[in-house]
């Protein structure tokens, strides 16, 4: 099968062996695979993962069953289903879990992914396959929402115009009737305010905050977002950063600010949203790139204003 | 009046002029004040506070008045009485407020202080004048509970068998069945099991925590706490530290962990605690000195094994 590789250098494999499911697991035909800021640090040699990259994806189950045939995206945590996480529902924080595509397990730029039955779900006809890859980064910014449940009135800033500050502006936009986005690429600014976002530069803000949001990626988002927040107020923190943050932390203490941080979110949601059209995620499309041409899309996501980079098979 | 005064040096002033009550401000007579580990910190230069330091005390009202003869203790933050803060009762976030013997206004280390009357609560007889002054620590370790408000079999790891740990832990034991406290000092921990609280050393802990409240003091606090801090689950932060702290933030981010800055607490609460005797702080008292012998007692304040040293008027 066709597949992307990273074992130190990323090429193109045209001839990679089939991944063979294991217990419970199912065999997806994968059709679209997104680029995430993930898979970019994953090719930096972020977490030491070899094999296939790719976690955001839409497929359809090859496999004998009752989702054989069905277009499908999937979660992609895999628990070991034994120990007290797995036991309470939280395989996304089992000690012991492979992540699709960034720990331990193949992922979806390849022709062909394996996936436990219970981590698929099933894509209605309203929306596209590409539409279906945004997906797990959606869901991980409505995981904002589930988290912090803020209120309609809140000030809420989001900082970072990247893919996942902007949806997560999209997200807390349903809930909440003022968002803010901080950035400073003027073409993604616009498009947040083509979506109703107000969308300042960073160096442009001026009041304090009742939540605010980092999605930076950069390592003084925390130390800035602190500067943002308003005394009892909340920070959540989305940005994995590889490297060592510095930072003073008395503010945190001493305007009793909470920060909580956020990762992967519900999927069921994220795919009402998008079939019910309430989130529009087509105009944060940079770029669609067939397969054998993945180099050259990662080098497109990899530049400064481009959003998704959507690989197609 | 006799004072204690921190103007780039410490010194003891047998002659220091009476601070002037303000509007709507009483005129105290201290009888003891606590030195706690800010007042170690100021100092050393911390926050650029020159003045009379002391915050933790217990009084008698000299001014006429309802409060007139009473002993009393203070809350110690005075808010601008006009901003949004105020307005919400959150004088203790007011961004122009002084905070007694910390920023910009003479504290208890003197004969007299002055404090609004809102700001002071009536000690009652049970609870002696020593006692008193552990409500404002007492208080800052209760706001732990109001804010997380742990659950009766939550695992609760306090990590720091300094004053504010034991206080700590000590009020967590009233919400919950098993608190551990991790510290360095054999004395300190020592008293710690005296109260029921089962103290083991910081390098033998081996276990993950629902929450864990950093109260070490030191600047790799944080970075600690989250390795005992299980995923979803809770870190306290109640370290107020002065220098930057170098961290990787990614565990809070993939953890999906809270993280709380916690600062000062419901004092009716502390104080009713102290009357019923659910909290016993009288171990906790090191060492008593009078006024006049406040550098010996800053001294002994600072040395490894000390806890509560008390100034006597």
């Amino acid at each position: 099968m066709r597949a992307v590789v990273f074992d130190g250098s990323l090429r193109f494999d045209p001839d990679r062996a089939m991944p063979a499911p294991g217990d419970n697991e199912l065999l997806v035909r994968v059709t679209t695979c997104g680029i995430c800021n993930t898979d970019l640090e994953i090719i930096k040699g972020y977490g030491g993962f070899a094999g296939v990259p790719g976690h955001e994806f839409c497929g359809i189950v090859e496999s004998a069953g009752p989702l054989q045939g069905k277009r499908v995206v999937g979660e992609i945590n895999l628990g070991c289903g034994k120990c007290l996480m797995c036991d309470n529902g939280l395989q996304n924080h089992c000690p012991e879990r492979t992540v699709l595509g960034i720990v331990g397990k193949d992922g979806a730029m390849a022709d062909y992914l394996t996936l436990p039955l219970e981590n698929l779900h099933p894509i209605p006809d309203p929306v596209s396959d590409e539409e279906a890859v945004f997906v797990e980064p959606l869901a991980a910014a409505m995981q904002v929402v589930e988290q912090v449940k803020p209120r309609p009135d809140d000030r809420v800033l989001v900082m970072g115009d990247g893919k996942l500050g902007l949806l997560c502006a999209m997200a807390l936009g349903l809930s909440c009737q003022e968002v803010t986005l901080s950035g400073k690429h003027p073409g993604k600014m616009e498009i947040a305010r083509t979506h109703g976002i107000h969308a300042v530069h960073k160096d442009g803000l001026n009041e304090a905050f009742d939540l605010v949001v980092e999605a930076t990626g950069a390592e003084g988002g925390l130390a800035e977002a602190l500067r943002w927040v308003r005394p009892r107020g909340t920070v959540v923190l989305k940005s994995t950063v590889a490297e060592q943050s510095r930072l003073h932390l008395f503010p945190v203490v001493v305007n009793e600010v909470t920060i909580v941080g956020s990762r992967c979110g519900p999927f069921p949601r994220a795919i009402d949203a998008l079939a019910e059209r309430s989130i529009d995620v087509g105009s944060l499309i940079s770029a669609r790139y067939p397969v054998e041409d993945a180099l050259a899309a990662f080098a497109c996501a990899a530049a400064k204003e481009t959003l998704k980079v959507i690989l197609k098979f």
